[in-house]
């Protein structure tokens, strides 16, 4: 079985079928597979000789309604939070997402990873406008309440800042997923398509390239092509469910579905149509990839296929030999992803990974295996394939053909080590 | 076009080929379609004469990183909250989910609706044991470490209490969608199948019911059948990517899909295998049907077929005539969503709404229909129909089959008045 087609994916027997798969791949679950699971002798198992015992939280009413009436994670998991790359710039200007300790493909709000270029602004949304002006029939100056009425669209897509895992170009530095590849999350969207605002302010023929504009102390600015601006880009109002955060554009971004993050510009106020790129400062100081022959790519738009085991990955530990389950997500900013490949001994021999839910296109996807870590060293691999039959490079493939100048677009096999010790580190392998 | 199907819903054109099937519809977005919108003479759309001016939150960076590192949502959006019924009881039992302010398919874990008996217990997840024992051929008492080493599943589903919309069985006495139908949520949530340690322990071939208990001070119970535990119940750890929220059950609570929210036990303990149903306090004092011949209907598992209007609902006011989105969710406890119906005039006349993303069963379905209203009253209704063909009742079908003196499981269509004025409030039409 390849993967979770989508009929097998709903209704009754889905989870059981996943489990036949699990069991396909030959590591059948038998009694008490988890070691450390703890076999109850029949005798002792009934209510009157109750293991655990009764614990203190069923002896005492528990704690209070609408406190908060917005909801918090539990203390227990009070260091699950967003956080500064180790090597901190003199002004910080990203936050990571703590991979290691998610599940699924949704990203919480409260940790999707942020970059900003001059902080958060707070914006009162009655104040806010957009302007859609340049080579159109009819510019218009549209407030929120007005864009809102517009037919709405929603869709899971994820967003990666170009510099995510740039580090990798060089040596190993960051220690857990977050360090090094936390620059990605993924989330629901809801907004107006960009298609149907264009639609309304007429493009004329000569117009080409859109300038896109934030209302930062930045002044945030890219150029993007017509041609993906009419394609899926959305103007975005609202993230998993509710308006979307402050740090993501409140109360409007661009989303440019598997582009890179720079690009979905945050707090967006101007929209101005063109006949050319606009080279902007963002797209001549930075966001070019520096290659070995001392030119630059530039306006590399889309974020090619990748993936990266988040459990177990660096900085944790395995206590005991036995069965696990390794778990990772993969993305590709050019469709679905078709299959990921798991190694677990430094890319000499693959598995494929099961795929969980609904794969969607541009979205997080996650894969599972499970594996019986015999006490050895070991090294972890991911390798995901996209629906276009782009291959998720080695770091050696990578380098071979953009050299080591380039700091964005990295996307190569990340090498987890497991020692005999059970601790788990980042490696190049 | 009867909704976007599955090749629709991703990859190039997406929101484009959900924009055309709103022009077919015959709403077609015209230049400045939504009246407010300002149309901005050519010869004034300059940069030099840019409106909207450069507002203060342009002029000086914004705010700051890691403040906080677990985020909130925007200070404009503090309303945006759970709250409690209109009618508080001595004790409150229950927070709603404000779904006229949400968008897309899911909700924010902090507006996850909450329904506790005892409060909400503080677990230390170190502490905490899952035991699985009675008719079983090895009973097994599992740690958080040992349960999350299984094979993981992910998937999206909503969650409704069975009381919710409870007193539109009488009046309407809720002004809101949050106030009438709060009790529903939607998330992504990742545990191991159910089937998986059941397969573990063994259950005997006399064992055909579930005991789940949970571990806060009321020691909540329920009875499950086994087939209904087998086929798609999950033991969740994960709730939107990260760990369960303490009101959610935290550390570990029982997932079944579509069946009424209050048999997911939460903060799990024990699972217990009978050869019968075991008759709890819940199961006798609550969560029964009671018919007009006096008659109770027990073990009402499935949610029905339903769906409700967000946008515009009760509370929420129209400043003017014109284009509109009625915006909307459906789910059905028995699979996928298979159309929504959308009508404006109290159900005399109906039209097709479009489905947005991928419909996944027993998850909620957002469903979209543009409306240009004429300023004349109008009651707004949805009406949804699932996989199965079953179809949500109006309130007198409803009445006519089940009396008025049940409590649970309403499932009757929606009615929304709008007045000449723009108000809209909660009808029985």
């Amino acid at each position: 079985m390849k993967n979770n087609k989508p009929q097998e994916t709903t209704g009754p027997g889905a989870p059981a079928s996943g489990r036949r798969a699990f069991l396909a791949r030959g590591a059948a679950v038998s009694a008490a597979a988890v070691a450390s699971a703890k076999l109850i002798p029949a005798a002792q198992a009934s209510e009157a000789n109750l293991p655990p015992n009764v614990p203190a939280w069923m002896k005492t009413q528990g704690g209070g309604f609408l406190n908060p009436p917005y909801g918090l994670p539990s203390p227990f998991e009070k260091n699950v939070v967003r956080k500064l790359p180790a090597t901190v710039a003199a002004f910080p200007t990203a936050t990571r997402t703590p991979l290691q300790n998610l599940f699924g493909t949704i990203t919480p709000n409260g940790l999707f990873f942020e970059r900003h270029h001059a902080g958060v602004p707070v914006i009162n949304p009655d104040e806010h406008r957009l302007m859609v002006h340049g080579l159109v029939e009819r510019p218009l100056l549209l407030t929120m309440n007005d864009l809102m009425r517009y037919p709405s669209f929603t869709r899971i897509y994820f967003l990666e800042c170009s510099g995510n895992s740039a580090a990798e170009w060089n040596k190993p530095t960051g220690k857990t997923a977050q360090d090094v590849h936390g620059l990605l999350s993924c989330s629901e969207w809801t907004g107006v398509p960009l298609s149907t605002i264009l639609d309304e302010v007429g493009v004329k023929p000569e117009g080409k390239w859109l300038l896109a504009e934030g209302a930062d102390a930045a002044a945030m600015t890219r150029s993007i092509p017509l041609e993906i601006a009419m394609k899926d880009a959305l103007l975005v109002y609202a993230q998993n469910g509710e308006r979307l955060r402050p740090e993501q554009g409140y109360p409007l971004r661009l989303l440019l579905p598997g582009i890179e993050g720079n690009m979905s510009i945050k707090w967006l106020r101007r929209l101005k149509i063109g006949n050319q790129p606009f080279y902007t400062r963002e797209e001549t100081s930075k966001y070019t990839d520096l290659m070995p022959d001392g030119k630059a790519r530039e306006f590399t738009f889309e974020m090619d296929v990748k993936s990266v085991i988040t459990t177990p990955s660096g900085g944790q530990t395995l206590r005991e030999k036995g069965l696990y389950e390794i778990s990772g997500i993969a993305w590709s900013g050019r469709g679905k992803i078709r299959s990921v490949d798991v190694s677990v001994d430094g890319g000499r021999n693959w598995r494929e990974a099961v795929l969980q839910g609904a794969i969607q296109s541009k979205a997080v996807t996650r894969f599972c295996l499970p594996w019986r870590w015999n006490g050895e060293p070991a090294i972890l691999q991911s390798r995901a394939i996209d629906e276009t039959g782009a291959v998720q490079p080695t770091r050696q493939q990578l380098i071979a053909a953009r050299g080591t100048k380039s700091f964005y677009h990295y996307n190569g096999i990340q090498s987890w080590k497991v020692a005999t010790s059970g601790e788990i580190t980042n490696v190049h392998a």
